[in-house]
């Protein structure tokens, strides 16, 4: 789920000028806009790491924004008053009224979160919290109200060096307190539990953002131009009369904000003899794990993403050669079948779910929805928007019955696709293979690019990660597949 | 909950014969164009009471439909492959596609209740398991198809007759089952964890329809008129190009269909002598309740609702007499200041919410978007539809907080409402009270009762019921009243 903002992105000067000059422009405009029309409220939430840019954020808003139509609200001990009223009363009468910007730092996750992360609720408490804040906030959704969500997020690493340099200059020191060292220590538990919080209230109509908090021009202009974009596509929907709840798609252009997948360092190191010893081994393994008794309560769902070209045919063909073939099917996803069309889109997938002691293997996959159809065009926003949800909630069931996910992203680059294709039309056995189809999805590559990232941010849980593969070298991504294959599957029996 | 459907409905022969007729023929044109459009999938949901005629209407389906489009399915014990996979892949299987008809008997709703209502499972399990479903239906409804969920009920006394009846006849006696017996004894626990069940679960993409069970022809009609007019409304979203979830507004017409409000005997006897009374008793009873140590870290919520000149201005002076000044306020519901029209509905009641020791008298309040607001049309059907599952919502978090939350409604008939009409008029003190806005509303008397029954049977909740108080005879209304509100509060101190 962090793969993304871990990366540690960066503005230089001169670009961080330009474009925070143009979004505070472009801010300062709808803002006054929101004001003038007073068509709809708008509530930000800030939550996130501490020492990730949240404070600041507030700041940002209130020197960006004209601040006198904007309210922070950091709510921290409650009030008697609010201690005598339901918990979220203290939110309601802070709300801010259409034509208005709200601006709540920690608000209703803080509190669940920490909760749960330091053990004093139990799953279920949390489970149910957080399902209450989702209905809560899709009332405010249909309410007409644009909810911000943003989640700041720095690494471990990160913080330490944070924490460790604010301590060391006395005229900062007082800003590190002993909660945050606590906090350092238990960063894994907070950082899990925090995912689970955002896999439950990540909806299609209420997502969260998650923000890179590692440099401040990076963060500022990340939130400038998220915040501008949530507007704009606002207005736009109350013009279409669609004032409740559109989708938001808030996702700042690519270019300086490279994703998981095209901070990968594609070309890895394998030779041909390494990888030959290599595959025997894994493949004794696998063959070994499957056949392990233990195995026979248990399933195996594996899948395979990736560009065109990527290698996924001739990794799945290694790791069906340990398999036995009555224990395994490797389902291709193409178009759907008249079928599969007449059902929900998840029931092509669900009919393919293995029994015990079995293995199915997915050639693309249920995220076809947020890739292919995202990107063509083949559904509305809306429903793809909806299918990171659906999808998470789908595989949440999977595993609690006891089946092994394994998701695995192809990773190459353009140049190494077009020497692939090229061979392959040299190659009167392989010609097949590429079709004019595989020459129009090249072109979208940037796209691919964007929605792959947002698949991997919003779909990598705690639960059922995603595998991202270097594969411009063949020999090094089947060896780490299988190795996942086996490492995952040894993990769980 | 289940007010309006313990009231016995009936059909004599005559009317079914014509009714059936006329809805038969409905149903198979609008298959047939299902059949022919294939524009989305139909799933019907058959749960409740046994005995309450689910048999009967699977069976029903059978022969209005065409059953050839139709799939029945009676999911009892899982099949090995069932077991080893996630719970929900038994219903995936099965889904129908577009163009078909599905019926789920029982579904995934009877061992989520069974399991609640013999204490195998925790509330937080129960709940958890109900927001699963909750998610997975909207999907549905998302996906465009059509979710008809139908829950048969009739009363403990009903359920007795029929067992003791079934099982006189040696023909019939071999229907009953000791699970019967067992069911009948512990009735209450089905039915109240049925209720939260109900109210988890119904959202205003995907309602609850609630069917009276009591007798054979009644309830064919009813489910015969409710599938038709959900077909009907389906294809025109379709038309409109809205094929994704429409609100279903699930009500055939009224007229042989009296609910809880318009069932009461409104005319209940009560002198003045008596009244005055039972007056004082109940006042002094109502100030001992509210200065008692214990009510110091609760408060109390009252609402009122009701005709025009139904009494409840009247009834409201005659609580707030026993109650000290400080204590109390009264909130007059009427148009939303502009302050309050830029906030999301809720916030205007939210705001008046109670500290400890404290009491609050709504005179109209939030259900005014179920009532006035759904038939003045003042808000989308899709905003009233919601509403029912935010109220409860809203009202469960006051609960948890430890606050009373008292409802009534105030129930005369329409010539009583004249009488008083024309009284005030001829009163110079209370002409002011009657407006032309008075006039308008009382032509809209069906509507108004029909909007009522709904909002009796969506939000008269095991936590929060509706107390519906017959007030022809003010004195019998304002003791009625007092009464409850002692009880009601005697019992959670």
């Amino acid at each position: 789920m962090f793969e993304n903002v871990e990366l540690g992105h960066r503005l230089d000067k001169e670009t961080y000028r330009q474009r925070s000059e143009a979004v505070r422009l472009q801010l300062l405009d709808l803002e006054y806009r929101l004001v003038q029309e007073r068509a709809f409220a708008t509530l930000i939430l800030i939550n996130g790491v501490d020492k990730a840019g949240k404070g600041e954020t507030m700041n940002l808003l209130n020197s960006w924004l004209d601040p006198r139509h904007l309210d922070s609200h950091a709510i921290d001990r409650p009030s008697s008053e609010e201690e005598e009223r339901p918990y979220m009363w203290r939110f309601w009468r802070r709300l801010p009224p259409r034509g208005r910007i709200g601006v709540f730092f920690d608000n209703w996750y803080a509190d669940i979160i920490e909760d749960r992360a330091t053990g004093r609720s139990k799953r279920s408490a949390f489970e149910a919290a957080l399902e209450r804040v989702r209905r809560f906030e899709e009332m405010l959704a249909a309410e007409g109200v644009l909810l911000l969500k943003l989640w700041f997020h720095i690494s471990a690493k990160e913080l330490k060096r944070r924490l460790e340099k604010l301590s060391k200059d006395e005229r900062t020191s007082w800003r590190v307190r002993e909660s945050d060292w606590r906090y350092l220590e238990h960063y894994d538990e907070y950082a899990q539990t925090a995912a689970a919080a955002i896999r439950h209230t990540s909806t299609g109509v209420v997502p969260w953002v998650l923000v890179d908090g590692a440099d401040d021009r990076y963060r500022a202009v990340f939130v400038g131009e998220t915040l501008a974009g949530a507007w704009q596509r606002k207005f736009e929907a109350v013009e279409r009369g669609e004032g409740g709840a559109p989708p938001l798609v808030l996702v700042p252009d690519l270019e300086e904000r490279p994703n998981a997948v095209s901070a990968l360092t594609l070309q890895q190191p394998m030779g041909k003899r390494a990888y030959e010893r290599r595959l025997e081994e894994l493949q004794g393994r696998l063959d070994a794990l499957v056949r392990d008794a233990r195995f026979a309560k248990r399933s195996l769902v594996v899948v395979f993403e990736g560009m065109d070209a990527a290698g996924k045919g001739g990794a799945i063909r290694r790791v069906t050669a340990a398999l036995d073939v009555r224990r395994y099917q490797v389902v291709p996803i193409a178009a759907p079948t008249d079928e599969e069309l007449a059902q929900p889109y998840l029931w092509r997938f669900w009919r393919r779910m293995p029994g015990h002691g079995r293995v199915v293997i997915f050639d693309r996959s249920w995220y076809g929805r947020v890739l292919v159809e995202r990107v063509e065009g083949l559904c509305a926003p809306a429903d793809w928007m909806r299918a990171y949800a659906e999808i998470n909630d789908f595989e949440e069931q999977l595993i609690e019955n006891g089946t092994v996910v394994v998701k695995f992203w192809l990773a190459i680059d353009p140049e190494e696709q077009l020497r692939r294709f090229r061979e392959r039309e040299k190659d009167p056995l392989k010609r097949y293979k590429i079709t004019p189809e595989d020459w129009r999805n090249r072109e979208k590559w940037p796209q691919y690019e964007l929605a792959v990232g947002d698949m991997i941010e919003r779909t990598s849980t705690e639960i059922a990660p995603w595998t991202l593969v270097e594969a411009n070298n063949k020999y090094y991504a089947r060896v780490k597949v299988l190795h996942t294959l086996c490492e995952r599957l040894e993990a769980s029996l």
